[in-house]
């Protein structure tokens, strides 16, 4: 119903704003990147499609080696097997009849697996597999350290575990576990200690299946944030980062290893705004605000105007503070903004505006924007 | 393409979730309470559907006597016209010969008007609304406390209706004076000593204006947490409020008169979850998070359940506490969550479902969502 903001070979300035602008060689850097990471290390890379909810997007990471996508959603999982996806973990789990359904009908058509942390969800899981005439592939969630969702690691694990292996329509396939509150952690030290407790809790879960007779094929998990821990750990053999697409200022204001920012992606992803009232010389407001870019992670950033910065930011809004070297912004003029966090940003958005060399390229919908359920 | 959530007809407790809920009775109580305040007061009420984003709810506002609706975008005024609302004021600065051209085309089928804080924004819309064969209904938006948009009070402003006045394909029909950052001020003294500076600016306006010979119909503005100054003080002859429909915690943490919670309004806005995972005995983890809810004013309220509360919000999962009184939660239970601001968390979403003693009664398109241009 919205409005498709740019035409396919348009040069930059005529895009309507506010858009949402990939800009296509850093993201190809960054897929490339990755890519180039986990063929070294030996792992198999999983991109998580709840940064971008994009197919074109996940087909792109799977031409370039991934073994396929996770997601959060049954909707994701379903916009993900519509745009040409074959082999999907729902890294999450799944409550209820209806949804569960949804699921076991998109495994008549592709690979599919999903979590689990309670017996309960297992059996009713299988119900749903058995109903739809498909086998689903089950990985236990081991808690790591982030409280959320997850089983005790180790022998409550696995006897989850072993629960799968013996529910019709369900396989044992192995373990997520994902450390979320590990991945924007300033410092590397603090990632590296986090990191080591999951690699505990995933040790003593795996000496668990092995003592029970369970093959475990897969340990999977790790972000952007943290995915060279886990990639060299040789416990984890499926990463799931997926902001390393697009980088947000959040990751870009953690550390490296050195105690510089961390620099392994590029930004590739910006809210294109334009100034909409200059009402005084040090002001100027653009046309985006919360309706285009989350705000939970803190104000974005000026992109490529030295001087300018974003000091507020309201529903539509965005107010800019143009210091005394700034040069002048006028009514029009266009502005790039950095996100402070990808996921949800993507979120408000219908479309993705692909750039190059200052032309639109590609235009591609966001097909599990909104997908929650 | 997203799941619709409910059937008409349906209980609550098979809504699937997350699911945007409204409880109709208190929807329509706020409403009335709204419409009642201004005829009292003797001022218009023109409702922000920038919180609502939703013609079904504008529609309702004006059989209980709204003049219109305002909002802040085109892409909303567009959904507005198209769903029926005869009279839109865009209160905000419009800049771009194809989104002036746009809203020009919807004064061929209704009173609109928009807002300039610029000169040359005036000529631009002057010459959309020639070549549209339409008029255009002009407020000069003036600068009240808020350093957003706005030009100076007083003679610029003055200045700046004398050019809408002049220009072909518009007419001068009063001023936007809203302060925003008043809304949010925790006590009523605060929020009176903003108002009254924004008073003052109107004022000088109206002072040059009358000076001028220019007749100012209408002074537009207020929000939820200010309206009963605006609405009293003699100036304002509109008032704008939007989030009063629905409230939020942001606005539920202000304090009234007497220095009690501000309780004009009820909550009739939740996000309705679900239990998918109880790990632990003391935390539950619900389906909804930062992709169902905007996070930037704060942790959503647990609606209705004594001992529980949000204690963490990711992208797709909230985070639960269950202090040592509370009920057990069970897989699968639903829990009614109430964002922290209730604008950005509309927009996350394509349906309401509209319920009514535990049933749903109606079902209504956010035909604004993510209408950003």
């Amino acid at each position: 119903m919205n409005v498709i903001p740019a035409a396919i070979g348009a040069t930059q300035d005529v895009i309507d704003t506010p858009a949402l602008i990939v800009d296509l060689d850093a993201l190809d850097r960054n897929i490339a990147r990755m890519a180039a990471f986990c063929r070294t290390a030996g792992v198999a890379l999983r991109p998580h499609a709840k940064t971008h909810k994009c197919p074109a997007i996940a087909r792109r990471q799977v031409a370039a080696g991934a073994v396929g996508q996770c997601c959060q959603k049954v909707g994701e999982a379903e916009a993900l097997v519509r745009g040409g996806i074959r082999d999907v973990l729902v890294s999450n789990e799944v409550v209820g009849t209806a949804k569960l359904r949804r699921l076991a009908a998109l495994a008549q058509e592709a690979t599919i697996a999903l979590c689990f942390d309670d017996a309960a969800q297992v059996d009713a899981a299988s119900r749903a597999a058995v109903e739809l005439g498909v086998e689903m592939d089950g990985l236990v969630e081991i808690e790591v350290g982030m409280q959320r969702c997850g089983i005790v690691a180790g022998q409550p694990a696995c006897d989850l575990a072993r629960r799968i292996a013996d529910a019709p329509g369900l396989r044992f396939r192995g373990l997520q576990a994902y450390h979320g509150s590990a991945q924007h952690l300033t410092r590397q030290a603090e990632r590296e200690h986090a990191i080591d407790g999951a690699a505990n809790a995933v040790r003593a879960t795996l000496a668990a299946l092995d003592r029970a007779g369970l093959r475990c094929a897969v340990v999977s998990g790790a972000g952007t944030g943290t995915f060279a821990l886990e990639g060299a750990s040789g416990l984890w053999t499926e990463l799931q980062a997926g902001s390393y697409v697009f980088m947000d200022t959040e990751y870009a204001r953690i550390e490296g290893k050195d105690g510089r920012p961390y620099a392994a992606f590029e930004h590739s992803l910006f809210v294109l705004a334009s100034v909409m009232s200059v009402p005084a010389a040090d002001r100027a407001i653009v046309d985006a605000g919360l309706k285009s870019y989350s705000g939970e992670r803190g104000l974005p950033w000026v992109h490529g105007r030295p001087g300018v910065a974003a000091v507020g930011m309201s529903d539509e809004h965005g107010k800019l503070a143009l210091g005394p070297d700034a040069a002048q912004l006028r009514l029009g003029d266009q502005v790039m903004l950095i996100p402070g966090h990808c996921d949800p940003t993507v979120n408000l958005h219908d479309w993705y505006v692909g750039v190059r060399n200052g032309r639109v390229e590609a235009l591609w919908p966001i097909t599990a924007r909104g997908a929650s359920s």
